[in-house]
């Protein structure tokens, strides 16, 4: 399939879906606005743990396109200026970051944009760290999130639904890009039809994953990022410690920055239990 | 008071509070090592609101020294590459940010390892909005801690002690920088002797200002950053809407990048209540 027919599908798709958004998004302005909003009901319980989602972001970090996305310059430093400060360089796509329906759109919310309430969610964790081992080339699939709501319930309402492959654990070795001898990169992801059984069946706001990409890694054409982030929901990728986490009752806060017209940027992400 | 001198006065007067954040420090490497750690007892509600204490960083944000300290470059644009995507390059001190104990130290903790169970903390908010609209030169003191403690009881464990000076409201006008004919700024900040009480009479691990610096406009010697920052605490610069929330009773979340060896950066703030 070619790049254009790809989009012309996805986007086709996702049209209906698309003008609802944006008029969600219309409102969701007026709500940024007042700079705050009312949390999803699930958070029914007083955090007393937190745990941090976050990779170290440094130089070498890997990236999707394999090349360096982060530099930095000291400007200050102590021994002279009796402070220290650094500038930094940094692709907004780089370490564990957000994508914001932008970066897969033409004019879909920045990150700046997405209502603080979209940002503090509950989390659904769906373990598919077995066949993951099995097959670099593993999807989280529609029977995946079956099998997940079959043994916790209904998703929670405006949840994040989190992918966990293990893959974190490959950080600092090949295996976290898993490039073949072609370059073709095998690490798994969302299939393209499980983030259209959330959109047409749940009130999902953002998916997670702890690979480079939403997509698995060998997707020819981005399907998963189009079809998700296009008709406006966040994604956030090269999570960690997903492990870590019950399947459901944890709370994600995205500390995604607040860039004026972002697509995206690493970001913070912290879970409380 | 020569800078040298400044330094080592704030230097002997913090010895002995630093030999304790290093043993600190090395405890809380081990907690970062498990990335989860226990949370303040006193954050005891479940939230039910998010409020973004968050400004929008756009090239323009006024900076501390001045100068632009914020760009980006568009390196994908949707209608030639079908996605967008941009490289951003920033001063770590820009926009609403962290100031890590590295910043004001020679070795101190750096951002990415700041525990995470200090970035979640319990938020004091003191209102001294009367006395900075009178003097833009005012500072918070230990009499404002101690009225804010007579009217609201002790600080929370493990809290961040917030100033609301209202002055976030300026943003977007010179009033915010407030630089008079020499240049030098006129904002309110944090009397040193108030982080000193701080750091003697409480376990607060973190302060918030909603000007500029943690330094009132016009201090020539940074001695607050020095005495809160190298005695290992952390301080929040150019929060916004702290007066969307009460005095007490609001949970913190502090989305500080994750940068191995930065001195602070660009952070979503994220407030429940
Ligand atoms: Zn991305
Ligand atoms: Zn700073």
């Amino acid at each position: 399939m070619c790049d254009a027919c790809v989009i012309d599908t996805v986007k086709n798709r996702m049209l209906s879906r698309r003008s609802f958004f944006r008029a969600a998004a219309a409102g969701a302005a007026t709500v940024a606005a007042a700079s705050s909003g009312a949390l999803s009901p699930a958070l029914a319980q007083a955090p007393t743990k937190a745990t941090d989602l976050t990779h170290e972001l440094y130089e070498e970090f890997p990236t999707f396109f394999g090349e360096q996305q982060f530099w930095r310059e000291q400007k200050f430093n102590y021994k002279e200026h009796k402070f220290n400060l650094f500038e930094l360089r940094v692709n907004e796509h780089t370490g564990t970051h957000l994508d914001a329906p932008l970066h897969f759109s033409e004019d879909g919310t920045s990150v700046a944009e997405i209502p603080v309430s979209d940002l503090v969610v509950p989390l659904a964790v769906i373990d598919i760290r077995e066949k993951a081992a099995a097959n670099a080339d593993a999807q989280l699939t529609p029977d995946d999130i079956k099998a997940w709501i079959a043994a916790n319930g209904e998703l929670p309402e405006r949840a994040c639904v989190a992918l966990l492959s293990g893959w974190d654990k490959h950080l600092g070795t090949d295996k976290f890009r898993n490039a073949d001898g072609e370059g073709k990169m095998h690490f798994p992801g969302f299939h393209v039809e499980a983030v259209q059984y959330l959109a047409e069946n749940s009130s999902a706001v953002g998916i997670a994953v702890d690979t480079l990409s939403l997509d698995y890694g060998i997707s020819p054409d981005f399907a998963t990022h189009y079809s998700w982030l296009a008709s406006g929901h966040w994604g956030l990728e090269a999570a960690a410690n997903l492990d870590q986490l019950p399947a459901r009752g944890a709370t994600l806060v995205v500390g995604a920055p607040k860039v004026r017209g972002g697509t995206g940027g690493p970001t913070r992400v912290i879970a409380l239990a």
